[in-house]
């Protein structure tokens, strides 16, 4: 396609904080962003040109909608199949590809390309039956985490297991869903790449990002993270490979696990501007939300480099109550995304801070 | 007043790039942005959560707007006398207050102010009737401007006259209204403070910034302005003294004239942010913009301190049609406001680089 010019439109599926913040990207760059929600009064929508709220599988409202944008892209992994397709069937161009969307939204898929890349990963296996747990747990060990295969985000949809008799209570709870049994592993950090692949084909990833969760949601990110050069070289060539063999545009995230010998093991992907790269807002040269919207856009990547270190802390529900400490600490970049209801487990906002 | 939360809402009045990009630094914040403008499909209009578009005059429209919003500011200081009146009738906390964009909107009342104030101007005198226009030609000496004392910008409202035979044209062309006569001074270089005052006082000022102009509109600036330290310490206090007279709340403008013989005079203020302070986005820890929004939220200050050199070019009217160049050159941070033609004149854009 040829670059959406200025005063071109972008539509994004999801209207949370992410949608919200490529919105604002987007509005930077002169582009009017349209939203695609099934959430009235949406974060992203109060910060966009024009909103549509209807179920993602009306697929007439995906047609008018992508007839109304130069292309489309999305803040959440789980786009259905037939959402994306009917935006393809309306004339769409769809970033990043309905096959990437469809390989990170199931944990299997996701785990089988990444060794396929040579990516490596911690032990798993299939459960599609309550008879394959017991060869699971052969397979990945105990003990060891059931995941369903789809729509799980920030620990939902997941029951940590150390016999085959808590594995048959956790499958039950999990509505005997396609699951995914996977070994755990005591990693020595958890860090991320975040990185952009352009409709040319260039490739731009921010420094590598260190996380901690709490209550298995992301917490806090430091950038670069505290790892050697070359294991950052490793992680990022493999990230770019992957990038490649998608046909990647946009922005993406593989969180690795460095494990304690110094292995780097793949653990999910987000085909998305990513939690742990909030801090290249202000701690980078191109935020990863203009980065996403240059790529969406077909317009050339902008320069990834850093401007300093970053340390990024989500506000996570009753956090924001303190946002007056963080409003009046100097240095701080506050970031609060418009939420209603500061709901426990639920991201309110950011706060980033960028060193020397 | 107390604090306004993520959450609450700012109403802007007026409608242009200055109101996008407010909307869009309220929007950082988690503050909804509410646009009172007449234009429809207005730039801000397509970043916020609500627009207003209904005449200025419309006392009606003014109070619901006010009730709607936690405080109102504007991004343009010829705000009708009768609007903010209405604004504060219906309960609305106004900033910048009536006071100041009535000084602001007059270039008569702007210069006498800037003389009380104890800061220079260049010779000036009022025109109320042709009468006056062979007294005011001694007063400020020839060449001078005729410029009417209220709604220029941009050039606008103004004529440039050497002569008696010229300042009587030029008055009639300038439909009688009241005028005021300046002095023209050959300045060594034009500058800028842009600066902001907190509801508690606080003050807070950007590096000085130096503006070139192009046919009356501003073109390029870059910060900080090349001025001796003294200079700058000169023009900074005399801007925190204005806007603490003012009891001002939010960011305002002044620009300077350098003169050759190393006198500072005031050009005027504009009681808003201001173009020539763009650059902050990248190149200050705190932009003008997010700088305006803390203070007309009741917000402390963030530091204004500088990250690099930095410089702005404005993209105006078919400058726009370059954008695949700025885009395309890494380092240039671009900034389209989403105007749907490129009128000759028409600010479209601005590119800024910060440098290490």
């Amino acid at each position: 396609m040829s670059a959406v010019a200025p005063g071109g439109a972008i539509g994004i599926l999801g209207g949370g904080q992410l949608g919200r913040m490529l919105a604002i990207a987007a509005a930077q760059l002169g582009l009017d962003a349209h939203i695609y929600t099934d959430e009235p009064d949406s974060p992203a929508a109060r910060v966009s040109a024009k909103t549509v709220v209807a179920d993602y599988h009306d697929h007439a409202a995906l047609a008018a909608f992508a007839h109304g944008v130069d292309a489309v892209t999305t803040e959440f992994e789980n786009v259905p199949a037939d959402t994306a397709q009917a935006l393809i069937d309306a004339g769409a161009i769809v970033r990043p590809n309905a096959r990437a969307l469809a390989i990170a939204q199931d944990r299997l898929l996701e785990k089988d390309f990444f060794n396929a890349q040579g990516i490596a990963t911690a032990p798993y296996a299939a459960v599609d039956a309550e008879g394959d747990l017991a060869k699971a747990l052969e397979t990945a060990g105990a003990p060891a985490i059931l995941k369903t295969r789809t729509l799980g985000y920030d620990g939902k949809g997941q029951a940590r297991i150390a016999s085959a008799a808590d594995a048959r209570a956790a499958y039950a709870a999990l509505g005997r869903a396609p699951c995914i049994l996977e070994g755990m592993c005591g990693f020595a950090m958890e860090f991320s790449i975040v990185a952009a692949r352009g409709e040319d084909g260039a490739f731009a990833a921010y420094a590598p990002t260190a996380n901690t969760h709490r209550d298995g949601i992301l917490w806090r990110s430091i950038a670069p993270a505290p790892i050697a050069q070359a294991l950052c070289a490793q992680a990022t060539d493999a990230t770019r490979a992957l990038m490649a063999a998608l046909d990647y545009v946009g922005v993406l995230a593989i969180e690795f696990f460095l494990m304690p010998d110094g292995a780097l093991l793949a653990n999910e992907m987000a085909p998305r501007v990513h939690n742990s790269g909030h801090w290249t807002i202000e701690g980078a040269r191109t935020s990863q939300f203009e980065q996403h919207i240059r790529a969406v856009s077909g317009w050339p990547l902008g320069p990834p480099e850093s401007l300093g270190a970053a340390e990024m802390l989500n506000l996570i529900g009753d956090d924001v109550s303190q946002w007056r400490d963080h409003v009046g600490s100097p240095g701080a970049h506050v970031h609060f995304y418009g939420k209603r209801e500061a709901r426990a487990g639920r991201k309110m906002g950011h706060v980033t801070w960028v060193g020397g």
